[in-house]
């Protein structure tokens, strides 16, 4: 049985909380359990120096955990060392597969993820709730003229996936992932493909079959957080 | 008139939440109009190489301001940097005032002091708040009987009075502070003692007059926010 | 067709030099057509901090492109840069995937693959490489009787697999690599399993479709490198 | 009785030497007892970027202490370490209060205050040597036509007052700073205004009559190292 | 007798092979016994900023140690520390006193030096090396227009002489150099004079007498390197 | 002629000073015309790492400039950049070439050269000044019977000797070292054997008969310096 009752195809409850940044663009407080990141959304008029005059945007990510939001204490400053900026990485990458950057111009969006509490699944979390966040940062800038329409090609959301005692479970939290031997970040586009498929063997290796099965849990769990990120943003 | 239609004297609203952080020995979350600190307190059986070997305690801080808590996106890892160091030392020197680092016996109380939101006089509102997540912390490690009785000496709490255009007003708010001829932060234990006067010309030098006029201000400003502290602190 | 009108199930000429750093405990030098990486296996006999006193071991990894690998110099120090920073992990993970950890005693083996000359597929190449340093350092541990039998679960091989022009292709170099619209790498353990799978959407997402025919075309590529392994390892 | 047989109100012997410095724009060499500070004004064409185009120059300073100033070794680079930089922002902000900024035009002043050597106060003996120096530049600038006249406010000088066992003293020793229960640093400007109280408890906290105290002594304190200034200042 | 059983006078045997990086502008392979060093030539159409717009060129360094080149693995990014900092210098001020800047023109080289296995001698032989870089990458330039004829001054190199156990012995191995009284590195240029002399007291102080011996030998060691460049260098 | 009209064989006026620094176990202040070194000796009981358990003592140095020793302001921290790491390194082995360390015992003393004014030959005035602070230590291990008898092998001392206009000269100031064509570091034991012999071709490569006539010159000028080491150190 799962530490929280729930069913291997379960995933724990999600709340989206959008605008809760006062200053910035778009922001977004996603809680999945006890997981809980702050992500904002800031419109920042310069570019990489790899874009500079070619008329094109970018969406660029960071990702860090608060000092106090795990069991152990974190040193703060780790958006610099390994885990964390390879999760800022994929989190960037993510949500520029949903971005039309010809069409948002020259300027760069940037995501922060603010991990306020960690329970597992911070980085799916992440991408779930930064959609929200870039999603509104949009909107804004078409509202002030800046750009004509929203350079959005769909929704992008992401789930987690392991195998625990030889199971298949959907959505891990701490005391599960820690113990996990396979470990699936899945990242989907609203139109059913995918961005991107991480399985890790971190206790033992996998098979093929394991990971087909892995794929359909996946694609089930992030089905349902398309359809709340919809129920979030149409209501004001 | 004050921007928020405020009087001179008159605070904005302060509001203390306990318990936020799961993990953490000790946690509020401070709002002081739309300011907004998340602080926590670690229990860290370790103590800095200095007091080694010297059955003494300490307490130390961090504080830091999350990338789009303020109007323009700020880089992180500014913990190093000299403002943030500065309140970090601040903060960790008050709270040691209300401490006996003795009883504490030999570890560490790490606070750590996040803003979430910034508008103005956040270095107060994070001791103000850090105080509560300290007792909570000192009454965790009673109940857990590591120590005998808590090692506090009174409440410890801040605000910030400032002079714009000629009047003294107590916690200035982001807007006033930009324009502040004067700059006064005060730290006070709630047995009326002064833990630390930073007065500081930005714009204009003042009198030794205006500087009594501040401290009469500022005095009354934390009579409140013991009375809200130990509100807070009472209720389970 | 392919810039070096190979086909698209086709492979670069791969060649492993085992034995060519006369210092380290094991070495090769593996090219796959113009990619060359120096792989150097460390033997060390200290352990991570939070290895300390467990008796277990562990294999690590860093990856560093030569400032002139490439067609435009690149800074040194690049190691602990996000991109070379995530290959170093993504390596150590693959390598402890196939080493039996406790069996190893608390002593760990560092992997050193240095990019001598890029053409795309560095990281596949090291990780392929870095098996036969790691293999003949763990060969060298047990003739002199540090421990008893090879501490190894099976041999470790990584591919790329890429999908360019709508076409999928084994074996990226550079010129596909900076257009494929998919960039896959597969990393596995000559029993059939998987250690990793990483699919990543680059200019386009893809389909699960897309990611099964991949995945075959991947596996038929890491088959044909085990074999090259098991011929250089058994010659002396 | 003091360390040194002053009586509480007597400062130690201070004595200002002008123009040590060969390629300096100002220069001096502040003594207080043992404490020696070098100070060195540099003239520098630049301002920071949120001045550029303003029309407005700065004055900034850092402060460092050589190797072997105190009885300890002190590591090198401690300028970036927070008592340096917090010693380095006052230095900086207590010039630039009677400095006309508009009028030094867009350009800066940088201030280093090394310290030789150190015994106590050497913060508050950087300041007033520190404004001998910025006099001396400022000379400079006018006499060689880049201003028309000298964009000074006023003088400004800095005293230590604290209390040890629970006596008020003025310019505390180092034998004296490391006990003291209170340690204030005030700085003036010449026409009798405040220009900073840093007031704080170290060992316990202050009433306010203790503070009231406190300013009477700077006060008197100050007031004679504005006659030294002058005289120094007169003389070629 | 020398660990290899060569005569004092004896170099260890040297092996040149050009153009060994394919995307570099020129670039050596060069062994000298168990050295190995890989020197690559980089043209950048960059110049430091002190020469900016001088209309004047530069030649710059760099040199490391690949982390197994050695018995005991190195730490990367050593290139900063002091040693290779030191070396770095050295190669980058020898290969300027055979370049006429002014004809290179606004543009520098990047000469890249990374040591692939040490045993002893690296400097010198990444100087005697990188000449052959330097050369090959000035013929490209003005085979490509860019300028009229080579901005050469004659050759570069570079010998080891080391008095060990009382004797006088020409390019020391790793062996050699650890119990050397003392080392001198010599670089010449191809008409005889000189261009650095470093002679160090290791373990004893010299007379100026072994001084002149030392330089005898060199000057012999140095005339066959220069035989060896000429001759690599007249071969496509 | 010289810019200060000296002889091409003089040196300029040199004066020590000793125990300088109060707190310092051993110091000199040392001019060599407008150029000053402040020299302090410290006795550290710890060793590095390197010489743990060995009962063998090691001499370290740091050499850096103060911002306004020169005629641009320096940036601060330069102790880490390659020239003055790499002058740190001459001063500590010229040192340590006059000590029996194995007499010293397991202790080292660290030699800090801060120049308060820059007008060439820092780096020997450093060295030359740096044996009297390293005496007056020595001295005091002895005295307070910490070891039996000074650890020292003769006096060190050092001095610059350039080629400039085709002349050689003594002692280079920094007007004439910009110019120079060839710049020598020669540093002296004082029973006449050579510790270090740094001869670099600036702007043009030298002769090796131009070499013997610098070693002639700096000879005879290091022997006035070894006289007036003498002198100082005999005047308590």
């Amino acid at each position: 049985m799962r530490p929280d009752h729930r069913s291997n195809e379960e995933m724990r409850p999600v709340h989206i909380e959008r605008g809760v940044a006062k200053y910035a663009e778009g922001s977004a407080l996603i809680s999945l359990g006890d997981t809980r990141v702050l992500c904002t959304a800031t419109v920042d008029e310069h570019v990489p120096p790899f874009l500079k005059d070619s008329g094109t945007g970018w969406v660029t990510a960071e990702y860090a955990m608060l000092p106090r939001s795990a069991g152990e204490r974190i040193q703060r400053d780790s958006v610099k060392k390994g885990r964390a900026l390879e999760i800022s990485r994929l989190i960037g990458r993510s949500l520029r597969a949903v971005v039309d950057l010809e069409l948002l111009g020259e300027r760069q969006i940037i995501i922060d993820c603010d991990v306020l509490q960690a329970d597992g699944s911070t980085r799916t979390a992440a991408i779930t709730g930064s959609y929200v966040a870039l999603k509104d940062a949009m909107s804004r800038l078409v509202r002030s003229g800046v750009i004509g329409r929203e350079p959005l090609l769909g929704q992008c959301a992401a789930v987690s996936v392991g195998v625990v005692q030889g199971e298949i479970r959907l959505d891990l939290c701490y005391e599960e992932d820690v113990v996990a031997d396979v470990d699936m970040n899945l990242v989907m586009r609203s139109d059913g493909m995918f961005i991107e498929v991480q399985c890790t063997a971190e206790g033992d290796a996998f098979s093929r079959e394991m990971l087909q099965r892995m794929l359909d849990l996946g694609e089930k769990g992030i089905a349902k957080l398309f359809d709340i990120q919809r129920s979030v943003l149409t209501h004001e």
